[in-house]
């Protein structure tokens, strides 16, 4: 178990006036356990006690080959694994479940009656994971190195008449190769107009001399997500408009990256983005948030966006992705990583941002 | 809106003495609405009422083509789309939810007092989709013909040195190519003992002479999927064990397909092949159930297992996939999809199960 970390979920418990809930999340679950263990349609339930007598229930197809520091409840597919939770819980207190816990299990519990009420308890682990201690940033660091290398690799790979499907499975041999376990998203790879297209899926669009480009991307590595986008020309120099675009999705991200610092809002970084594509008059074209949390799931809590109010905090990592999209001319999107300091932001990727024209 | 499909709904809901449902699962929707649509983290229900006022509550996200038949009640990400739901559901009268319905969604209606309890309702459309219509049938024939060709093509490709992974990125685009949408599960490539470790994940082992290949594959056409395993040789003949232990798993596969036919049960079926593995000395080695029903999701309702006593019925299809895992040394499996009709069955894959010698 990581002792610092479910210190700090009993911490935010007792805050809550909450004294059990249930873990459930692979993810979630790795942050407590540092054990990933995805079972499907199995149960499983790390379970939180208040008073410190925690229990994690899993099936027996999922052998733990180590001691977590934690008495274990196993179970077979003969057993009703929802029985056994229901004897471990207190009938008499409410109990925290996560937010995607599937309904079966929660209606399951309450045929046994097994506790006084149900609340969604997701946040208190989920606003945990929005700061990352210094393990974390330095698998975020390494899974953005990663990301790095496989956007230079996949750069000198553009060739005319390739289809946007081709370089999507190109991609998973890239990402294999430079030490990632898959992809954390499914790769966008758009070409021309079908990048303004927010409908759009890669497709045997073939690769044309004088399209953009926009390559959104990103790996796993040890569990921890990575996520840029760059936008580059092909073959030919952009038009004016077409580099006047560019040049402002570029600010915008640079002015964006600039107003992060501890304390500040996500709005106002939002703010920093839209405020300056809106001056250009490509407001109504920027058509979503600036950006997200990334962590053990490419969307973690906490969004980068015009109602997010909430002060970012030092440790926290979050995309800076502003665009701009001309229906059926052109979409660019420039973004990367950033994680907060107390005075502004180290940036987690290093992939040039200029125009860039593969000939 | 599937009317014929609806109507079963809705004399399973009198049977279970249900007076409203919320059906939220993308293959359960598709199933009545013939609408396939993934909302990913937000709200969908298609909600039914035994008195016929269905109603369908989408995110304005996800805008339909075209009119379903029934009244759509559109939100935005800036609506309590929760809110919306209990206003919709009788609030003296208990709410079927789909099995995998998200807590967050069902602690909500809990909040708003929306509804008198909860049941588990997804047996009720799990249980109508075990058996297939002629539209359905005639998917699965095409899914299924479309997963023979891709193993042609495949075998075709097998060269000494090449990995594991690589083989399972390259069926990505012979699925495509041959028109399918994508894969219906991870593929499963193993060579030589790699295939006897259920715990194997595709690796960078390299394809060598003498190997043995496990290629358990299968594809996505129009939401059908395929599902079908073969196991060949390459390079060499096979050791006389291997060759056994090849012919056994074989006449297991054709001894449950025998078996098949309205009305006899899944344990029966099951019976057939395991029997025939036990009597031949390598009961142990065969580790899994038989098979798995097929049709909108890799693994619907209906396991062909020895615990499963229920009756096979005409329209079912599902998996005939016996095995047997030398630790260390090979793995076989030999799968096919079948669908039931009145006195057999009518097998979905044509591929040869002779002993299959790669040159």
């Amino acid at each position: 178990m990581k002792d610092q970390r479910l210190a700090n979920v009993l911490e935010k418990m007792q805050t809550m006036n909450l004294s059990q809930m249930v873990v459930t999340s692979p993810a979630a679950i790795y942050y407590l356990t540092g054990k990933w263990i995805s079972t499907g349609e199995r149960m499983i339930a790390l379970y939180i006690n208040a008073d410190g007598n925690h229990k994690f229930i899993i099936n027996k197809l999922f052998p733990l080959q180590e001691d977590l520091g934690i008495e274990v409840i196993w179970f077979t597919d003969n057993d009703n694994a929802i029985e056994i939770l229901s004897k471990v819980v207190k009938k008499d207190k409410v109990l925290g479940v996560d937010k995607f816990w599937p309904a079966q299990y929660l209606i399951g519990l309450m045929e046994f009656n097994a506790v006084k009420g149900f609340v969604n308890s997701s946040s208190i682990i989920d606003e945990l994971r929005m700061i990352k201690d210094e393990e974390e940033k330095e698998l975020m660091r390494k899974s953005s190195q990663i990301n790095d290398r496989v956007m230079q690799i996949f750069l000198r790979e553009l060739k005319e008449g390739c289809t946007e499907k081709y370089y999507a499975r190109l991609l998973q041999e890239i990402y294999e190769n430079e030490g990632a376990q898959g992809f954390s998203f499914d790769p966008i790879i758009g070409y021309g107009a079908n990048a303004a297209d927010p409908h759009h899926e890669n497709d045997d669009t073939k690769l044309k001399k004088g399209d953009s480009i926009v390559i959104d991307i990103g790996g796993v590595y040890n569990h921890y997500c990575s996520d840029m986008t760059r936008t580059v020309f092909f073959g030919e120099e952009p038009s004016k408009e077409d580099r006047e675009v560019y040049e402002i999705v570029k600010t915008a991200n640079l002015n964006a990256i600039a107003k992060v610092k501890d304390g500040v809002k996500f709005s106002e970084i939002d703010a920093a983005a839209r405020n300056y594509i809106d001056d250009k008059g490509y407001g109504k074209y920027f058509t979503h948030r600036t950006g997200h949390s990334v962590g053990l799931e490419i969307h973690d809590k906490g969004d980068v966006s015009s109602i997010n109010h909430e002060e970012v905090k030092e440790g926290m990592i979050f995309s800076i992705e502003p665009g701009i999209y001309l229906p059926g001319k052109i979409g660019v999107r420039i973004e990367d990583l950033v994680l907060v300091t107390k005075d502004g932001a180290e940036i987690l990727n290093s992939v040039s941002k200029e125009v860039t024209i593969i000939k």
